[in-house]
C-alpha cells in the first residue's frame, strides 16, 4: 500500500470524560468516528479537566487530532 | 454539567476587518457561528495584517480557533 | 480588495506521494481543492515518510494546512 | 540603575473584560498590583473568549505574566 | 456570569505518584487546593517519572498548571 | 503576479504606544515604512508593556516583523 | 552524590501497548532497560494512537525520553 | 580557523519560485548574496505556497535564514 | 524516598547579575530560598542582559524556575 | 499487528547531499539502515544548506529522525 | 520616559568566542554596537559550538538577538 | 568539503559540574568523545540545577546534543 498516493485529513477535537485520560481520548475519537468520518488514528495536543468544589477532578478534557482518509 | 461525557470540535478560522484586532476576531466568530455550527468560544493563533502604499495598516487578519460542542 | 471584511478557513491534510516533496503537497492540495473548496494557499506543517525493507524512500507523507476563503 | 543585584518574580494571572483585549490587560494588572505587589511589566501569553447564543463576543480573556521586584 | 470582569492566577505544581498519570494529577490538585486556593481547572504540562533498578516504574510525576480565582 | 520569482526581506522591530495595541503596531510599521522599506505586510510576534506606580499600563510594546520586496 | 561531575544518555524510543498510556510507557521503559542501559528517569513527548475498524482505539504508542547514566 | 574571536549576522528572507522548494530557496540565497553580503549558510524555516484557480500550485513560498560574516 | 506521594510548586523568577549568568543563576535562587522556601532545583528560561553607552554588557539577566516542595 | 506490545527506537541523523532536499534525506535513510538497524520511517526535523563563494548552494543538510524497532 | 511612542529594531548575530559564553556573547554586542547602532539589550537564542581533535571545546557560539533604537 | 554526501549522527547527553554551565558542557563532550565517537559540535538544549540546603548551588546540569560523523 505505500508508494500509492493518497490524501488524509486531520480534525480537532475535545473529548471529555469522568473516568481517566484514556475514556476521554475514546469518547472523542468514538464521537469522530459516527460523525466525521472513520477515523485511522489520534495525537494528543493537551491534557485539562475541571476540580469541584472539593478538589476532587471532576473531569479530564483531552484536545487530539483524529486523521481519516479523503476518498 | 461538569462530568458529563461530551465531546467538542475545533475550526480554525481568519477574520479580516479594518479597524481593530477586536473587529477581525469578531468578523471570524460571527461568519463561524452561521456557516458552521453555534460556536463557544476561540483562541487567538496569529496576528497580522496588510499595509498600504502609505503606510497605513488596510487590515488585521487574525488566525484563531473556534470550537462547538458535537452533537 | 484589501480592507473589505472576510473569513478564510484552514483545514488540515496530509498528501501522500511517491515522487518528491513537492508531489505530496500537490496531491493533497489537488484532492482538497476537488473535494472541500477551491484552495488560495497552503503552509507545510511537517514533512515524513516510509522506508522499504531495501533502506529506499518508499514514499514522503506531507502535513499541510490549506486555506479557502468562507462565503 | 543596571549593574545591581536584584531579582524579579513572575506570575501568570487571566485578566476577563468584555470590551476589549485591553481591557482584559488592565484588569489583570490592576487586580495583581493591589492584591500581589506593584507590578513593573506585563508579557501577553494568549488571548481567548467566549462566545455568546447570539454569535457575539461576550468576553475577553488574556492570559498575562505581570513581573514586580522581590525586595 | 461570562462578561463579568474577574481575574484569575495560575499556579504550576508537580504531583507525585506511584500508580498513575491520573493519580499523580489528583494528588497536585488537592495539595493546592488545600494549601492555596481553591483551584477550579488544570492543564498538564509535562510527565515524568523514575524508573527502579528493575526496570520497573516506581513514580510518576506530572506538571501541571493549576488554576483559581483572585478574590 | 504569482508565479513571477521574487525575494522579500523580514525586519523585526517593536512599537510602542501609549493608547492600544494597534497604535503600537502601527507606530512600527510607519516607522519602518519611512526610515527602511516600503512594508507589504506584519505578523504579531509578542505583546508587552509597561506598568506605572499606581498600577495603570503606561505603554504596549509589540514586537512584530514587518517585510517587504527586496528590488 | 550531587556536585560530582557525571555525564547522563537520553535515548527516543516508542512504547506500543493495548491498555493504557501507563502500560506503553512500562513497555518502551523495560525494552530500553533490558537492551540498551539501566535506565534512571523517562520524559514523555507525545501521546498517540491507532483506531480499529469499530472506533475503537487499539493501541497507545508513547513516545518518550529515557535517560541513563554513562559509566 | 575555529577559535578565533568573529562575529556573523542573520538575515530572514522569503524566496518565491515557481518550480520547486529548492528553486524558491535558490533564488533568495542569490539575492541576498548580490544584495546584502556574502552569504555563508541558510536554514529554511517555513514552506508556503499559492494555489491557482484550478487547483495547481502556482509558487513556493521558503521563508530562510542566511547568514554572513560582519566585517 | 521514590513513589511516596509528594507536591512541588514551581516559581518563575529573575537574578540579575553583572559578573555572569551563573552569578545572575546564583542571585536569583539565593533570593527565592530566602523570602519564599527552601529550592531544590532550578531550571533556566532565557538570558537577557542590558549593554552600556559604550557597548560593554551591564548586567546579564536570567528568567529561570525554582521548584520546592510543598509540606 | 496493531495491539501487539512492541519498542522502536527513535535517532536523530543529517543527510547532506548537493543535488536536493530529497537526495539529503535518502542519503541519510540509506546510511542510517546499514550502519544502524532497518529504518521503518523517518520525520524531518530540519533543512539547511551550505552556500559557495558565488552564491550557489554547494549542499543542503537535512537533519530527520530515523526509526526502528527494537526487538 | 515610558509613554513615549518609538520604535526599536532589533537584529539577529551570532558572537564566537574561545573562552566563554559570556566572552561570545560580549564580542557579538561589541561588534553590532560599533557597525550596526548603539545597542540597548540583548536576547540569548541558543548556544552552540565546536569541539577539537582532542575532544576540547575550541569555541562557543551564541546566537543572539540585539536591539537599538530607530531613531 | 562542501558538497560531497555524507551523514552525521546526533546524541543527546546530559553534563553535570560544580563550577559552572561551561564545564557541564566540557564534561558531557569529554565524555561522549571517548565513550561514543569523536564529536565535531554541540548545542545546548536546556540548562538546570541542583540547590544545596544552604541555597548555594551544588550542581549545574547542562542537556545538549553533540554530532558526529557516521563512516
Amino acid at each position: 500500500m505505500y508508494g500509492a498516493s493518497r490524501v488524509y485529513k486531520k480534525v480537532e477535537v475535545i473529548g471529555v470524560a469522568k473516568e481517566s485520560i484514556e475514556a476521554a481520548i475514546q469518547a472523542a475519537v468514538a464521537k469522530a468516528h459516527k460523525t466525521l468520518e472513520k477515523i485511522s488514528w489520534f495525537e494528543v495536543q493537551d491534557v485539562r479537566g475541571h476540580v469541584g468544589e472539593d478538589g476532587a477532578i471532576t473531569e479530564y478534557q483531552v484536545v487530539l487530532k483524529v486523521s481519516f482518509e479523503l476518498k
